[in-house]
């Protein structure tokens, strides 16, 4: 919240520039869209409590076939050619086409229409009851009906259930820019597909297999827009070209068979919880530069472009570590954090600490150990260069835990449990043609205001877009970015709901 | 169990020499009481029975005043003065006097008659139920019956109930060694006190207590024998003249207000996981030496004497680096390990591993330090020297959670919790004239065999008798090692039994 308010002259720029602002030198679309919303305002927020009431947990397989057919309807109605790609197990993916006579590049947006699962008693009100607040809940907003009158909507005002900004905002936006460029006779550009995924939040497991079924259906697409995530923090729209990758490993190092009493072994036995933190040490600098070799070796550099980009985006460091009572960071700016692999410590387990604490020295201590990725860094390779580097430090590595024997013929020994799962880093250069037509285009619409940034923080498995069906994706982030996405009352801000309908808009109209 | 069997040859020897053995060179009180448990052997054993069955644990107020009723009765019918020092709220101390006439020295013999607690569900059979087994449980012995004939009494077999070993086995062998030694018309040669204590398992809170308002009964005694614990690992009787004290503190380290997303901050938020590695890491050297400046410092050395009967005692080092699976031990031997003091991670946390893992960058990071203390440490002062290190690796000390605004003044911040109890350690020299008087008497009984142990590894509150009353004490150990103290079926030895009859007699009989 801080954050914002230290901000706030920007936001309230950006805010009415977002709801109401409008300039000759903006695209056409522009017009159309604006018109649509100040004219159709209470229908659309209507529209999409109708959309945000079927609920939509991946594991509740009829509502989920609900979710999907009423989207597919919504659609069909649109002219879209729809269909459901099934597969067993699996939820369906709704597919849709919009074929555009003369089109030279087709589009494809990726929505997931499953929400995170739900802990009712910690909602205000029911997570599949969409109500209408006249500003955020945590800072004292109201409930308050959908005024029948157009002009009375507050775009500072907040649409709370689940999915409302993760990730079923997409949709409405996309089916309104639709019926504002109808409804103005402004043509699209661009052939459109549409994939939208419904297990996303339950992690994806059916995606690889459900791109690789219908894959001819997805060969002619020249871009995809994946439309999820929160906007910046700044509030400033941005367009995200990649994401970071992921892996890690648990390790645990062994001292005596048992757990021994710290009188008597004390000064003896060796200490669990002492070597790990020495091994553990031994991975960092003191300004958190990773000493494991090679790591940062694979790195793919930023291009000229992209780093000027970079160099562009709002430096939020010194507030970000007031909100967060930091002094001290691991040297590299917010920004350039996603440009290396990171090596976090996630957890740490030996003993008890607190109450629990006994006199006794462990017999083992754990780390699990996180690993980001970015473009370049194979998983694989990455914790082998953390295995070399264990080894290094005297380490003998076992994969299982070690039994009396192995114990009695190693000093130092870490069992190494690589088996969580992980995947690539993704990213878009910038400079690919169909990129660059919609940066131009969102340029266009927001001006300079735009962030491109060129990876999330967070992972996602967008590698499967544009390394295994090799195609550019960009990040299309709709939501704002305190969307209490994955908790509860989670929210759409409806300034957020406008900005994606002209955004969609913008993307379906720009040049051929 | 290993470590026993593979120095079998000196068991048996011993076992033999405790039970049985005899010759002309050794104290005159030893026929004595080896006539006495050559015929009273099943009557001795009944009455450990009797006194094992009257339930003892601390919280057990009716139970502990049977004990201590019963006890006192036990020594009234030997010619003992008692009487049952009272302290309002705690158990009463079991306090008795013999008087010797002409005696020059005045030894006082602690006990504890309390038991710990007992977990009745994890025990063969009723904790209060003493049965008598051919050998230990856990290597197949079985229950029998009390033989009526003395001479069928195997010394390898067990007496299984709570307190066999820790701690009433020391009353039922000096009411037996009194027995023998007025049997056989043998005077004894000091005078003789009893204390024992009724909550030694609950803390020994009110020993303080006791002891200072009971001071006048105590001053005369030159000498404190510590009836309690077990005999070497190497089953080689011993003498231990002190244990370590004992202290620690809990540290946590900081970092953001809150756990981060470890994709979105990592590579820039301070990794509290990382941090108390490095911090415990910088404590000790790859040897174990620790390198908290002044830590030895305050050390009081061994005397020659104690040097070399250290040196005596037997290497077990190899057996239990075989025994616990370790090669790599902290660089002192297991006997050397007693002269310094200690520190240890006794416990380590910092947000989950496991299943738990998350992708987050925890908050802070917890370690539960355990220090040990030798003769010459104060707590306190040890705890001040941890807390300049934690200083000199440029943390801000704090006693509670630091509020943002010491978070947004110190880069790095450790927590210190230094609420643990502590005290310090206890050493008798064993040049000390009645240490001496008490060494040689038993060494006349045992031979070389005697090890003089400096210290225990454990802790025990023994300061408040060598330090507080400022006396001698000796720790004389009578239980097996293998007593199962403080855990379900413990159980005595009964060559243990007739040792501690033995040994009784011995020193209430050493030259005066």
């Amino acid at each position: 919240m801080r954050i914002i308010l230290r901000i706030t002259n920007k936001i309230i720029l950006f805010a009415t520039f977002l709801g109401l602002a409008f300039s000759a030198d903006q695209p056409k679309s522009l017009k159309a869209t604006k018109t649509w919303v100040d004219k159709k305002g209470p229908i659309i927020i209507k529209d999409f409590v109708k959309l945000l009431s079927v609920p939509n947990v991946a594991s509740d397989k009829v509502s989920i076939r609900k979710n999907a057919e009423y989207i597919s309807s919504l659609f069909e109605k649109r002219n879209f050619e729809m269909q459901l790609l099934e597969l067993d197990g699996a939820n369906p993916i709704i597919f849709g086409e919009l074929k555009t006579p003369g089109a030279k590049r087709t589009l494809c947006f990726y929505v997931h229409y499953d929400g995170q699962p739900v802990n009712e008693s910690k909602w205000t009100h029911g997570p599949f009851e969409p109500i209408l607040y006249d500003g955020p809940i945590d800072d004292g907003g109201k409930p308050i009906a959908i005024p029948k009158n157009r002009n009375n909507i507050d775009p500072e005002w907040r649409l709370y259930a689940r999915s409302a900004g993760d990730d079923k905002a997409p949709i409405i936006t996309i089916l309104n820019a639709i019926d504002a460029l109808q409804s103005s006779k402004i043509g699209i550009t661009s052939n459109i597909k549409l994939f939208f995924e419904g297990e996303e939040e339950a992690g994806s497991t059916n995606l690889k297999a459900h791109l690789s079924k219908h894959r001819d259906l997805l060969d002619d697409i020249d871009i995809w827009l994946f439309c999820d995530g929160p906007m910046h923090q700044s509030r400033q729209p941005q367009l995200v070209f990649g994401v970071r990758g992921v892996t890690g490993m648990e390790i645990t190092v062994y001292g005596a068979t048992r757990s021994l009493h710290s009188g008597h072994y004390g000064n003896w036995a060796p200490v669990p919880g002492q070597s790990i933190s020495e091994l553990i040490s031994s991975m960092k600098d003191v300004n958190g530069n990773v000493l494991v070799s090679g790591f940062y070796d694979t790195v793919e550099p930023l291009s000229e472009f992209e780093r000027l980009e970079l160099s562009k985006i709002p430096d939020v460091d010194e507030q970000l570590k007031k909100e967060l009572g930091l002094v001290y960071t691991e040297g590299r700016s917010i920004n350039e954090r996603l440009l290396l692999p990171s090596l976090t410590i996630k957890g740490l387990s030996s003993g008890n600490v607190g109450k629990k604490a006994r006199n006794v020295i462990p017999n083992s201590a754990t780390a699990a150990i996180g690993v980001r990725l970015v473009k370049g860094n194979d998983p694989e390779d990455m914790l082998d260069k953390i295995e070399a580097h264990i080894k290094s430090q005297g380490f003998h590595i076992v994969y299982n835990a070690p039994d009396l024997d192995t114990r009695q013929n190693y000093p130092k020994i870490v069992k190494v449990d690589r088996s969580g799962s992980g995947y690539i880093a993704s990213r878009t250069s910038m400079e690919d043609p169909n990129a660059k037509s919609i940066i131009n285009a969102v340029k266009e619409y927001v001006g300079d205001d735009l962030i491109l940034m060129p990876s999330l923080g967070g992972s996602l498995p967008l590698y499967l877009f544009t390394d295994y069906l090799k195609k550019p994706a960009i990040i299309v982030p709709i939501a704002n970015h305190d969307n209490n996405q994955h908790a509860p009352n989670e929210n759409l801000r409806i300034a957020n709901l406008w900005y994606g309908i002209d955004l969609m808009g913008v993307i379906m109209t720009m040049p051929n």
